[in-house]
C-alpha cells in the first residue's frame, strides 16, 4: 500500500502504557498519566456554566422544560441564534462562526488594554495544533531547493517536533537557559540562526509563553528583545500563548506578544508578522475533548489570509460545541449575573489547585537527591532535571530518561514524559510532569515517584548533584 | 509571508453568496442554500434521542436532577464511563475511543449479514473527509518522479477535487453514464486507466455509492465488476458509502463493497485492499456540526495501519461529542426501549421526507423545458442536466453553469451547485441540488427555480432537448 521505507515519522505518542506494562506484575492499583495536560481525565471538574449552556444548545427543549438560571437560558438562546438553522448540527464557516470570532476579538481587545483586535484576523480551528499546522504548511509551500526552517525552543512542547516533521519543516533548535529559570536568551537565538543558515532558510520563530514544558513566563523586556530580533531577522513570530490564563507567580503577569508589539511603536507594530495561538484545551477550562482553538494573525497579507481560510476548508468546519465553548471563554459571565458566583468559585478553585500543586511538587522534587527543578511561573508542567547515575546511563539501551520513565511506569504505574521528546539534542535528562490534577492525585503521584526514585538511587552510586533554582 | 505564485489551489467553497449579491436589488426574502447537504441548517430536526444523551453527557448533573427516560439515562451513564475521567472534556485515542470503535464494528457486522468487522480496523476521524485525506496522503508518500493518480468519477462529490489537490494526487477521471442513470461502466474505467498510465501511476479508485451527486445506487453485479477491475489492476478501493442509510428506491438496497468482496471468495476477500468511509454528517442523523466519521480498512498491512494512526495523531483526537454520537448511530435503540417509538418516528419522518422530495423534485425538474433529470435511488442530491441555449453559453464569461447559478442566486436567492465543480471536463452542464430539506422549503426552492428558468428560456431561443430518464 505505502512505500514504508520512504516515510519519516517521529512517533511521539507511543502506545507506551500497554507495551511497557505487558506481562508485568503490578504492585499499584491503577496507572496515573501525568505525561500531558488533560485536566478532566485527571479528575478536574468542568466549569458547570459552560457545560450547562452547551447541554441546552444541544437539546434546546431543556430551555422550555426546565427552570434554568436566567443567564444560562439567555446565553443558550443567543448562541443558538448564531448557529445556521438554529442547530449545533449545521456546518459553519471554515474559519469559524462570525459570532465566535467577534467575541474572541473583543476578549483580546480587553486583555490587551484596548489595543484593537478584529474578527477578520481570528481563525478558529479544531485545536491550536491544527491552526499551527496550516500556518507552517503555508510557510513551506513553494519551497525551492532550500528547506524552510523554524526556530524552536529546547525544550519545546512535546507535540511540536512531530507537527513540524509532518509539515516538512526543519526545526532550528535554540536553547533555553535552565539555570536562569528557562529564560530566552538573545545570544542563543543568534547562535541558532547563524548555524542554521548554512543548511536551511529560517523563516519563523516559535515561542511558547507561558512556557510548555518549562513553566517560565517572559517579562516585557524579554518579549521586546525577541520582537526586535524577529524584526531584524525578518522572521515571522509564531507564539503559543495557550496558557495565558494560567500564570500564578505573584510578581509576574501574562503580557501578550501582540500588546508588547503594539506598545513598541509603529516601526514594529506595522511590520512584524505575528500569529498567536490559544486553545480551549489548555486554559482553565481544560475542554480538550471539545476540540477548539483559535489564532490571531497580525500584519498578515490579505491574500495569505485567504489561503489560511482555504486550507481550513479541507477540515470543512470546527466542531460547533467547541466553537460555542470558545465563545463562552471569550465573553465570560459578569458580576451581577445570577450564576456569576458559582462560576467564579469554580474557576478560582481550579486556579488555586494549580498554584498549590506547583508549589508542593516543586518543593517535593527538590527534596529528592539528584533532582533539581526550576520553579514554574505558569502553565501546567514542571520540568525537573535528573542527574542520573553514570551506571544507569550506561545500562540504558534507549535514552536514559526514557528508561527512567519506563521503569517508573512498570514499578509504580506513573506515566510522565521523557525530556528527549522535547526537541533538540542534549546530554541532560529531564522529565515532564503535568500538575493540573486534583491535589490528592498529585500526592499519590509524588509518593509513588519518591519511592521509585529513592529505590533507583539506592541501586546506583550517585553524587547528590543539584543546580541552583533561579529563585522562588 | 508565502510565495503566493507557487501555490495551486482549487477554490471550491467560494464565499459566493456575498460576492454575487453585492449591490443587487433583492426581490426575495432570504437566500436558500441547497448547494450542499446540511440538513439541520435547512431545518430538518435533529434526532432527539441523540441530542438528549449528548446533553446529559455534557452536563451529567442532568442525570441526577431530572427524570429522563430510562434508556437515555443508562446510555449516558455508560458512555460517560467510556470517557477518560468520566468527562467528555478529555482527550481520546487518536484513532477513536475503543468503545466507539467496537460499537461501529458490531454495526458493520450486523449490516453485512455477519461478515466480521474488527474494532482495530475502524479509525474515527473528525469527518470522513479527514480520514480520506490521511489515506491519500499515505498514497502519495514516497513518490519518486511519477505522480500518484486516483481514479475519480465524473461527476464526483464537489469536495473531492480540492482534497486531492491539497494532497498532491492527480485525479484520473472516469465518466459515469448519465443515460443509464449514472452507472459505472467497465469500459470507462479501462479507458481512463489506459489514458492515465502515460503520465501518472494510478494506485487507487475512488467510488461514491450511493452516488454523490448522482443519486445512483450500484447493484451487486456492478460492485463485483468494480472489485474484479480493482483486483486485476492492483488498485486500492476507496469507497465513499456515507449515504448508506439513505437508499429509497424500492427495488434497490444498499450493499456494502465489503460484503460483496467477502462473498466473492477468498481470492478477492484476502487480497483486495478496501477502505470504506461513513459519516455522521451525511446519514439520516445529519449531525454535520459535531464533526465525526469513520473508515473501515480491509486487507491493510498492519504497518500501514500504524501510520494511519500516527497521522491521525496530528489531529490529537476527534471531538468527543461527535464520537459519542457515532456510538449512538452504531448501536441504536431497540424495540422495547422506552424511547424507541419516538426515536423510530423521528427517523421515519426524515427518511419519508427524503423519498417524497426526491420524487417531487424529479417530477418538477423534468416538467421544465431544456432540463432532464435522472431519478435518484439514494443520497441527498438530484443532478439535473441543463440543455442551455447557445446564446447563453456564448454570453458566459465563466462556465455557463456557473453563470446560470449566479443569476439564479441574484434573481431568486436560491443557491445551487454548478456541475463544473464535480471534476473532469465536459461540455455538458449540470446542477447539484440537495433535497434533504423540509418539504415546504423544497416547494419554495422549486417555485423560485421554475420562475427563474422559464424567464431565462424566454429570453434565449432554445430547443426543448431532453435525454431519456433511465427508468423510474
Amino acid at each position: 500500500f505505502v512505500r514504508l521505507e520512504k516515510i519519516r515519522f517521529v512517533q511521539l505518542f507511543p502506545a507506551f502504557t500497554c507495551v511497557v506494562l505487558q506481562g508485568v506484575q503490578k504492585s499499584f492499583r491503577e496507572v496515573i498519566d501525568v505525561s500531558s495536560g488533560d485536566s478532566h481525565q485527571a479528575g478536574i471538574k468542568p466549569i458547570s456554566f459552560v457545560r450547562q449552556v452547551l447541554a441546552a444548545c444541544l437539546y434546546p427543549q431543556m430551555l422550555e422544560e426546565q427552570n434554568l438560571p436566567l443567564d444560562i437560558e439567555l446565553r443558550a438562546h443567543s448562541l443558538l441564534a448564531a448557529c445556521e438553522g438554529g442547530s449545533t448540527g449545521s456546518y459553519t464557516d471554515s474559519s469559524g462562526m462570525p459570532r465566535v470570532r467577534q467575541s474572541i476579538a473583543e476578549f483580546i481587545t480587553r486583555r490587551d488594554a484596548g489595543i484593537p483586535s478584529s474578527a477578520k484576523d481570528i481563525f478558529i480551528s479544531a485545536g491550536s495544533q491544527r491552526g499551527l499546522m496550516v500556518l507552517v504548511k503555508l510557510l513551506v509551500s513553494g519551497e525551492t531547493g532550500v528547506r524552510t526552517g523554524v526556530l524552536t525552543p529546547v525544550p519545546c512542547p512535546h507535540t511540536l517536533p512531530m507537527l513540524l516533521d509532518e509539515a516538512g519543516v526543519m526545526p532550528v533548535p535554540y536553547q533555553l537557559m535552565e539555570e536562569r529559570g528557562w529564560t530566552m536568551e538573545l545570544d542563543e537565538l543568534q547562535l541558532a540562526l547563524s548555524a542554521a543558515r548554512n543548511h536551511c532558510e529560517p523563516r519563523a520563530i516559535y515561542v511558547s509563553n507561558p512556557g510548555n514544558p518549562t513553566g517560565h513566563v517572559q517579562d516585557r523586556k524579554s518579549i521586546e528583545e525577541v520582537i526586535q530580533f524577529a524584526a531584524a531577522e525578518k522572521l515571522i513570530l509564531l507564539v503559543d500563548e495557550v496558557y495565558q490564563d494560567s500564570v500564578y507567580r505573584q510578581d509576574r503577569q501574562f503580557i501578550s506578544y501582540k500588546r508588547v508589539l503594539f506598545e513598541m511603536g509603529k516601526v514594529f507594530s506595522e511590520t512584524v508578522e505575528l500569529v498567536s495561538f490559544h486553545s480551549l484545551s489548555c486554559a482553565t477550562m481544560g475542554e480538550c475533548g471539545l476540540r477548539a482553538g483559535f489564532m490571531e494573525v497580525v500584519n498578515m497579507d490579505p491574500e495569505v489570509k485567504h489561503y489560511v481560510n482555504t486550507m481550513l476548508c479541507t477540515d470543512i468546519s470546527t466542531p460547533v460545541t467547541g466553537q460555542l465553548a470558545l465563545e463562552l471563554m471569550g465573553s465570560p459571565l459578569k458580576p451581577g449575573d445570577p450564576f456569576y458566583d458559582t462560576y467564579t468559585k469554580e474557576i478560582l478553585l481550579i486556579q488555586a489547585t494549580l498554584v498549590q500543586n506547583a508549589e508542593r511538587a516543586w518543593w517535593f522534587l527538590n527534596s529528592l537527591p539528584a533532582i533539581s527543578c526550576q520553579p514554574a511561573m505558569g502553565g501546567v508542567y514542571l520540568y525537573p532535571r535528573l542527574h542520573l547515575p553514570p551506571g544507569l546511563i550506561e545500562q540504558a539501551k534507549v535514552e536514559a530518561d526514557v528508561l527512567y520513565c519506563q521503569r517508573l511506569l512498570q514499578e509504580e504505574g506513573v506515566l510522565v514524559g521523557a525530556g528527549c521528546q522535547q526537541g533538540g539534542t542534549t546530554r541532560k535528562h529531564h522529565l515532564r510532569l503535568c500538575i493540573q490534577v486534583p491535589p490528592n492525585t498529585l500526592e499519590e503521584v509524588l509518593t509513588r515517584f519518591g519511592s521509585f526514585h529513592l529505590r533507583l538511587m539506592d541501586k546506583f552510586p550517585h553524587s547528590n548533584t543539584k543546580i541552583s533554582s533561579f529563585q522562588h
